[in-house]
């Protein structure tokens, strides 16, 4: 038999008990064998759900003596100081996007990691994973749009969270572009400018233009009260020509005079097989000691973006973003 | 820990080794404990990838002591003897289609388990996992077409094996449509015409018309050498609108004067969600001691209706397709 | 200036009144002239609208000395002795489809041609005019397919008109396909089998298969009740590839959950640009004298397969399409 | 009869010959009696073809005694004085954009048409004609997008003009958008920033991003070398949902491997029927006296926003647009 991945999740909201149980069901390299959550009950009833304990504290969790790596999916502001617990305990760990909430945090991480001398952190930016995108990186690194020019971006939910705000549009949502944009082209965000239709109270929709450090632009809109479904596309525009996400539907109805298919209501349907292959490719490479997907640095990065993206709105006017030199552990 | 299902897979061809490698990637459900096939080098390169063991032939590998399923993946001469002795074993079976290469196959099996008493038999039509399908049957369930009148159908490869034969059209590739139009309107299929555009040699492309016992019409375009790719389409048309399925595309390109997507070469692509789906129902179902999929008794449908395709083809006629009673193990 | 063709048209109603609407506001090389109908107030009002005069009766209309070329437009059974008139008056005539109400009747204007010596219909086979099955016949014929095998026709109506009947069906709505997909293919109709999942009463829709003299298979559904909306689609499929019509479509619209576009009512918006072009077509082939679109000929040979297609739905059975010899004037 | 505009045409170079053809072919309410150009032999060729006279120069052809109204197809610098010419001689004019190179040479045109009382200007945005821009005018006037907040613009070309300039393609090309974005919304330009990811040299492509009186904002691509072909889009997105133009295409292909349409080489397929719909609106508003289509204040306008667009692309800099009090005239 192969060797199986013992995994402790902390946090088990929505986000957290979807990997688990993706885990549980898709993932034989992995075993969930460790939940926690300050809803005792809710991770009670999830542990039993799948056959897992319930550790009293995510600092118990952690714990190299029951688990072999660690997934954060709680609340944001524990991203940071978990993740750097679990860099602390030698343990491999993927860690729910943002990375940090500011920049300080989420260069904490990177500084952490730094001290321990090897990466241990995956940052969960699920789009890398997703079949769409990585055809569409193929696409352009096989040529097929020539010399990219410029990415366009859409990111619309059908209705935000109540505690949705002006500046977690660009911070929660918006940071899924600032990760995926460099990674299509491989080339940084030099530059952001984030303008609202909407002048004040909850500033929604948000259009950004990006200046990647090749020359390319991006246009990203992200509409968070989009009303009628979830939609997230993403189009590359080369010389040579263009490549574009095509919208996922599974069957097109006519009727009433409407020919055409439903949209999703939120993002789960349309990035379930993205969240499954992001956590077998990442016990895969926790067993195989290779680290895969978004690293410490690229989310903290797309941290900082993020942080000149709130200033742009703010202030009016395009913001450029703070370059650092990229840590040789992750050249 | 919750229990794992030990399978053994018969054949380990192009389809078992997909099988296999599915269970051992994305089924914690279960475990591959054995395979077998012919070709000893080629079942042991596949253990020694998966850890298991190497069956000295099927008969060995058909063993309640060491596997709790077993799935049957070898060439279509064997589905219905293995299938029989796995049942005289006791032991669940997925088998690949068809069923039987002949009615009289598919009847034993379905012979034999009336004679066991039980349904132990799950036939590897995977179309009915494929997510396309489950949500075109459950529209049609739900009224969204109305009463239906009509499905067409359209099924193309790209190439033909060296070894596809005019009747193997039918009964190797039409057979899919054949069990998913009665799946899809609940409705068995009394009549078959079968012909082609080309008289004489490989006759390819076929076109069938069925007719249903509810009245429903349905057209089949199976295209072997359809030369452009992989193509799958089904539209349900009824008396308030149509459902079909969406051409699953992840990337559109626009180059060259052309704007487009990639046409799949051939079932893999389309289809490895269903395969994963299928086999994961499969091993919950066996745990659970529900049955999941088509039946025995569907499988066996299927072949009858294809042999009486294959004499519609080369008669030049309608045929009616023979019924029998449902046995009330199937009901 | 260039030569200016005088137009009578023969019926007001719905396409008549159409047809001289088009002529006038979109054809220079015609202008109507005189227009008759039995409702002799409808007449005077379309007359007044487009500064025409109201003839007494379609006899008095058909007349050299006031007119260069006659459209025809009146109810189905006056489109033969119309076109006789015509013929016997030397005058050029676009003649609405069917040409005949049975074959007896489309023979006659082919035998009154054959008299005269010379062609002087054209059948208002629209559907040859309209860019999509122009660009679909140039494909074909440029052997973008490589050598066809099938065509699969769609045909459906929101509702059909309150006198709709079963054999209309085939004699009124089929017949466009039955004269396009020869035209398509240049070969024809050899045999034709209709069906409907419908039983009793109005039956509708129906399928056909026809078999072609080169041996291709085309389908045809004709769903007069579709409910949804005005829907014509055509693949031609071939050894090389495929070519289809694209549903025409102004504007996509995502809303309440559901991406898609509005299916127009009726075929007055979908064949618009086709009624257009035929018209103009039909007026410079008239001044040019080089007779354009489908013959007298061709008209006779669709009512005679439209014929054979009632004795197959009535009779439960495949039908051989009666072949005569082409005259020489049509070859 | 109903009465015949008399039109001169000035320019014969590709625009002007096909505005002569298009009203020679598809617009009885209009006859061309004239036309000019600097290539004598072209335009002796064009008359002759179409049964015109040839004007001995523009200042000729603008003679109310052989021509009611004038079509302006020269070359853009004579746009804005021969307009003024047309206004002098009381004429009609329907004159190709841009109105003017710059805002003081469209402004002159604006204060001819002042000084003379009356609008005599219509400007060739024919994109105001075209059917699928005149759908989506009407969705969003309908509500069917809620309350608009983005609208994203592609346009692209395929190959660019030998002479083709990086400000051209704010005066040339983007002016379409610079036009027809305020009329889709309703709503003036205020600011506006171009880039382009290309620093030197031909700045090819630009990326616009506009801010409208009412809040909107509005993203413009234009890609004039985009190698692939012709390509214009436009979606404006609203709280309750979202409306795009359809990229047209008559036939979809399935060939070696790929799914799709081809994709037009330039405008001209594209927009044919919008320049059609343009000539007869256009005649007819002459005939009845009521002006139609883009006003020159519009044209104006659309001019002032080319030249803030040019000063921000140089300037490196968003640009608020001067703004002007709307003559009554045009109210």
């Amino acid at each position: 038999m192969t060797q199986t991945l013992r995994v402790g999740v902390i946090g088990t909201g929505a986000m957290g008990a979807d990997h688990v149980r993706t885990l549980h069901r898709w993932v034989p390299a992995a075993r969930v064998v460790a939940v926690q959550d300050l809803d005792v009950a809710r991770a009670k009833h999830l542990a039993t759900e799948v056959g897992a304990e319930v550790a009293a504290s995510a600092e118990d969790l952690i714990d190299p003596a029951t688990v072999d790596a660690v997934v954060i999916a709680s609340p944001d502001p524990t991203h940071a100081p978990l993740a750097r617990a679990a860099i602390a305990a030698g343990l491999p760990v993927l860690c729910e996007k943002p990375l940090g909430t500011d920049p300080d945090e989420s260069r904490s991480v990177v500084d952490a990691e730094l001290a321990a001398g090897r990466r241990l952190v995956t940052v969960g930016f699920m789009r890398r994973f997703d079949p769409g995108y990585v055809s569409l990186k193929e696409a352009v690194a096989a040529g097929r749009v020539g010399s990219p020019r410029l990415v366009h971006n859409i990111h619309r939910n059908r209705v935000g969270h109540p505690s949705a705000t002006t500046e977690g549009i660009v911070v929660n949502s918006m940071i899924h572009e600032l990760d995926i944009v460099p990674w299509l082209l491989d080339s940084p965000i030099e530059q952001i400018e984030v303008t609202s239709p909407v002048a004040d109270g909850f500033r929604d929709p948000q259009l950004a233009v990006l200046k990647l450090a090749n020359g390319t632009l991006a246009t990203v809109e992200v509409f968070i009260e989009a009303a009628y479904g979830y939609d997230v596309r993403c189009e590359v525009v080369g010389t040579g020509g263009t490549a574009a996400l095509v919208p996922p539907a599974l069957v097109a109805h006519a009727a009433g005079g409407v020919a055409g298919a439903d949209v999703p209501p939120d993002f789960r349907p349309r990035f379930a097989d993205a969240y499954r292959l992001e956590l077998a490719a990442w016990a895969d490479s926790v067993l195989d000691g290779v680290p895969v997907g978004p690293t410490a640095w690229e989310g903290h990065r797309a941290t900082v973006v993020a942080a000149a993206g709130v200033a742009s709105l703010r202030e009016g006017r395009a913001v450029p973003v703070p370059q650092e030199p990229c840590p040789d552990l992750y050249v």
